[in-house]
């Protein structure tokens, strides 16, 4: 959906979809403080034009929340492990709480020790990744997340799926730009994508996934019944996609991606597994000015022809939704307001 | 080459060949400090069947040497910035010995805050990158590195060269079993392979590289002879060595890929950047014991049908060598001598 698409396109202020996000959520069991955390999150999403982590995920919450399977209402446990270190128990709840709840202390600690660690564990991430990471580098903090999701990609050289979509996110600060943020599946599609691929009736690009019986496959619909994804690149995508289950599950104390079952909880969407995040303070490291080095760096990036840079195509859609109000089709609104 | 490729192999024990290393890194210019530190990263590579960091890189240490373009007698400046934070300037000399100067309080940091990062700048890394992070492993820690090298990879999109090759490198842990340990080029292949296949007469596969005009070639000397590389796996892999710069040069202060002029010093190879090292303390989350999680996490990648996980056969070339001896062929040999 680009801006140009107006056709069937209503838009809203932010704070009113936020508002109407957090009802829902709610609404449907979850605590005030937890509906918050999760419009702004999916709020935000939507304005950015990551339709594929905006209210499209609105109907996955809400079966899981009916389901039982996540605690809507659950209180994150933060403890202090060590000087640059923060684990979090989200207490079978959302991730994006637990972060919330220690995002201060974590953000402390990286500018008192110069780089810090939160792992999560016992929580469930079904969100997009870079909103997770792109305050620490608002606040001029570079910063690194990891989370693994439920098994559906099939390792590099294996005959059946193990790993999750398996994200990794950056996000760094740039002098007089919007940070450099990155959120990528280590599967050669983000789950999500899929999804949208298979309601819109499109094909994939070959070497995205494969069907139940393990054959290479591009309709969206037979990777979703029973079929799998293959990770990006190769054996090096694959090798991104296992340090994501060490880090985001091995690490924290979370599951793997293959580890909860969810078969008691029909409608139950969301991965019960682990997250991590790296923050570092680059002041503390010799040289000029980091923001001034990313900048250089984005300078060089357009002088060797680049026309768009990662994470650029948010921050304009989000300007636009600043200005003109966030983007939804009538089919969407019709939905939310029957949730 | 593989162990049974024995016809014009001659083998040879580590030490010795270390011992030969030393000597060779001595006689051009280098202290003992560093020769020691160089031969035993070098030998390390050979003895593992790493071959484009093995004895096949001596010719380019030498010829750097003679070139005045590296400081083989330069004595690391270690900083301790931060309870977690190290910053290195290598004062122009190798990357190794500043990490060997650093690598004790390194991991007394990160058993001490959980995490602690090392920020090499001034440096020249012209060898593997496992090497750097395998010993943490060893040690029941987690470790990951960056550095970036010299521009010869067009950003996906880009219609020139930018980055390096700008390796990632992973170790952690495993009960019962050697440490998991990746080290992969963000380029569809690594520079010392494109050599390689340039000796042997091999074709590169397709998407590797391209050449002086900017078309696709899979002839390693067009790639070698005024062209360049392409990242892995497309915009992910491209996003991955655009967080190489910002972390390996930015962060630490080195500088970026492209930001060096050794036109001065015919016979330079190496490249003049900047190394990043993140090592985590796991015993510090919750959960069970990181190593058995990971041992968990190879089980049930072996049930997926993977028979080699990442750094296995290194494990096995090395283990051969401990009882036969390092394998070398007798062109090696004899080029070794001659140095």
């Amino acid at each position: 959906m680009s801006s140009s698409d107006t056709a069937s396109i209503t838009r809203m202020p932010f704070d009113d979809l936020q508002r109407l996000l957090q009802a829902i959520f709610q609404r449907h069991g979850c605590s005030p403080e937890v509906a918050s955390v999760l419009a702004h999150n999916c709020a935000s999403a939507q304005r950015d034009g990551a339709h594929s982590h905006g209210v499209f995920r609105m109907p996955g919450y809400v079966s899981t929340l009916a389901s039982g399977w996540v605690d809507g209402q659950a209180q994150p446990q933060v403890s202090e492990v060590a000087a640059g270190f923060i684990s979090v128990d989200a207490r079978g709840g959302f991730a994006q709480p637990a972060l919330a709840a220690a995002r201060e202390r974590l953000e402390d600690k990286a500018r008192a020790a110069g780089i810090a660690v939160l792992a999560i564990h016992n929580s469930h991430h079904f969100a997009a990744l870079w909103p997770d990471v792109e305050p620490f580098a608002e606040a001029g903090l570079i910063a690194l997340s990891v989370v693994n999701s439920m098994t559906c990609v099939v390792p590099h050289g294996a005959h059946k799926p193990l790993f999750g979509t398996n994200p990794i996110a950056f996000a760094a600060p740039c002098h007089g730009a919007a940070p450099i943020v990155f959120d990528m599946a280590t599967s050669a599609m983000a789950h999500g994508d899929v999804q949208i691929a298979a309601r819109a009736g499109e094909q994939l690009p070959p070497g995205t996934g494969v069907d139940a019986a393990g054959q290479p496959t591009c309709d969206p619909r037979a990777v979703l019944d029973g079929g799998a994804l293959l990770p990006f690149g190769g054996h090096k995508g694959s090798a991104l996609s296992m340090m994501v289950e060490l880090l985001a599950a091995g690490l924290t104390g979370g599951h793997f991606s293959w580890e909860f079952d969810w078969s008691r909880h029909p409608g139950a969407k969301t991965p019960w597994t682990g997250q991590l995040l790296i923050v570092i303070d680059p002041s503390k490291a010799s040289g000029e000015g980091f923001a001034l080095r990313s900048q250089r760096l984005v300078e060089q990036m357009h002088a060797a022809g680049l026309t768009r840079l990662p994470g650029q195509r948010r921050f304009q859609e989000r300007a636009i939704a600043q200005r003109q109000g966030v983007a939804l089709t009538q089919a969407e609104l019709t939905q939310l307001r029957a949730l």
